[in-house]
């Protein structure tokens, strides 16, 4: 099978031996990719796939179709339509997961939609809802809205009646970002906006304290994002007077079980309203596999609304 | 009724006008009161009352009978034995309190032991089960280990199960604070003892970035005290690393119904084991009220394993 490779840096398609579907594991025949943050960073040498996942094969999320089961794996047949979240190696033409990591596709959406839905969205709803507990009628804030996980949790904040805000750097986006559900606003000043209950922090240390005090008693700050600075100065008397907290969090390194009850609760409580049309899978471009060095560059280009996506 | 007063920093006795209880409310004939932290910080000038609180009179707990009630109150007969913390005005011979506030004094406690018992228990109790969630079998830091708030969440936490250790800086108290229930460590390099699944902090800032490198995944850090500093630099990659979170949390400023769910709280899960000899209230020192301002002294001194208690 052909896959995307890491090679000093540099992306490059070649062949690997066709992998093997273990104990309860399916055999994936990959028809489309996503590209996200943490595949950018690997490829710059600063997050290695987790122990178990394929070490030389970038890529966390794919779409595809059942070509085999492993012993015992029972919940798909041969054919359908399935996707899901990987430790690594969804960047390529063939893969393995486990079947309790493995969604059905809803019918509406096309590969491509299917290839980028996974990461972003067990991203925003785990931590909306597994971590920050949102509720109807509270004030979100999504820092980053632009980006995948942010168009996802807008959508899935607006979906659970919660008041949804959204920064946006770019303005020519914004308009695209409204139209998800959220006030976009300037992320300069964006504590004006406030109090809010919950503030999904995308971007990283530098909004930590306006955070805070923007943030009402009670409130609630998942980090899933640090592209703008990891260190931050937290005021743990405006921590303890908000009685807030503040989450950090990422799927990818989390054991089978937790990746399982998360991909079985957006099963649930999601994957239905895509069928019904209430939530959509923002695209920004597709490459073929063959270009995946050039869709790495786009991705890495920032100043776009939705998924990158490799089509295999 | 006479009641301790803060005059330009100093403690002094005063007659103030005997209170009425409004609708809901208890009047209390307090006998015991205890000294904690915050009202070092009032007497300091940095800790105001919340709204609706006596501002002139300090003290955030107290233990009475019941002298009276105001319309509508129902929960307990006159003469009752009650405690409760409040927002403050617990330091007098008299004090209001919402009937939802109030607890019922276990028999085997003694007055001084009861007007020690509810900022402490509830504090701790709110902090490791309602925020942390503590479980069985997980391993509990509580960062000083031998004041009011430590000592009582080492008896919590061994009371259910998880595994306790505790920094204690003044190796005399520390064959103290063993007998409670915990694992005495040093301070220093107290990160070697993880890894933590929840972790009390109640020095403050110097402790966060060692806390959060000793956090097992999944770890919570709940900050209740910041008395040797509130700016922390917080590594958020870490706390991401981690899918760890930090907590900020006060009694005082809640609302009364967050303060009535915390006390129905503490009165199932944790007053029969007052009765049952499995808990208890660690007294270090006791004065009458008239001698409030030594007792001052005392508490700022620090030292000393166990609750300040003003005996009315």
């Amino acid at each position: 099978m052909r896959a995307v490779s890491i090679r000093q840096g540099a992306i490059e398609i070649e062949e690997h031996p066709d992998p093997l579907p273990g104990s309860g594991e399916v055999l994936v025949r990959v028809r489309a990719a996503g590209l996200n943050g943490a595949d950018m960073m690997q490829r710059a040498g600063r997050y290695p796939a987790p122990a178990g996942s394929p070490q030389d094969i970038p890529g966390l999320e794919l779409a595809g179709e059942v070509a085999a089961l492993g012993p015992g794996a029972s919940r798909f047949a041969v054919g359908e339509r399935v996707m899901a979240i990987v430790g690594g190696g969804g960047q390529a033409e063939l893969a393995l997961v486990h079947e309790r990591q493995l969604m059905p596709v809803p019918e509406a959406l096309s590969w491509t939609e299917a290839g980028g839905l996974p990461e972003v969205f067990l991203t925003a709803h785990d931590a909306l809802f597994a971590q920050a507990q949102l509720r109807p009628g509270e004030r979100l804030l999504v820092h980053g809205g632009a980006g995948g996980v942010g168009t996802a949790a807008i959508q899935l904040g607006a979906l659970t009646g919660a008041r949804v805000l959204a920064t946006v750097r770019d303005p020519s986006l914004r308009p695209a970002v409204a139209q998800l559900g959220a006030q976009v606003i300037a992320p300069e000043g964006f504590g004006e906006h406030g109090p809010f209950d919950v503030i999904l922090e995308l971007v990283g240390a530098p909004n930590i304290a306006e955070n805070l005090s923007a943030l009402r008693g009670g409130g609630r700050i998942v980090v899933i994002g640090v592209g703008a600075g990891a260190k931050a100065e937290v005021s743990l008397l405006a921590l303890m007077a908000a009685r807030g907290r503040i989450h950090g969090s990422t799927l990818r390194a989390r054991p089978l079980e937790e990746k399982a009850l998360a991909s079985r609760r957006l099963e649930r409580e999601v994957l239905p309203a895509f069928d019904e049309g209430r939530l959509r899978v923002p695209i920004a471009q597709t490459y073929p596999l063959q270009r995946a060095a050039e869709a790495y560059e786009r991705f890495a280009q920032g100043g776009k609304l939705g998924k990158i996506v490799l089509e295999l």
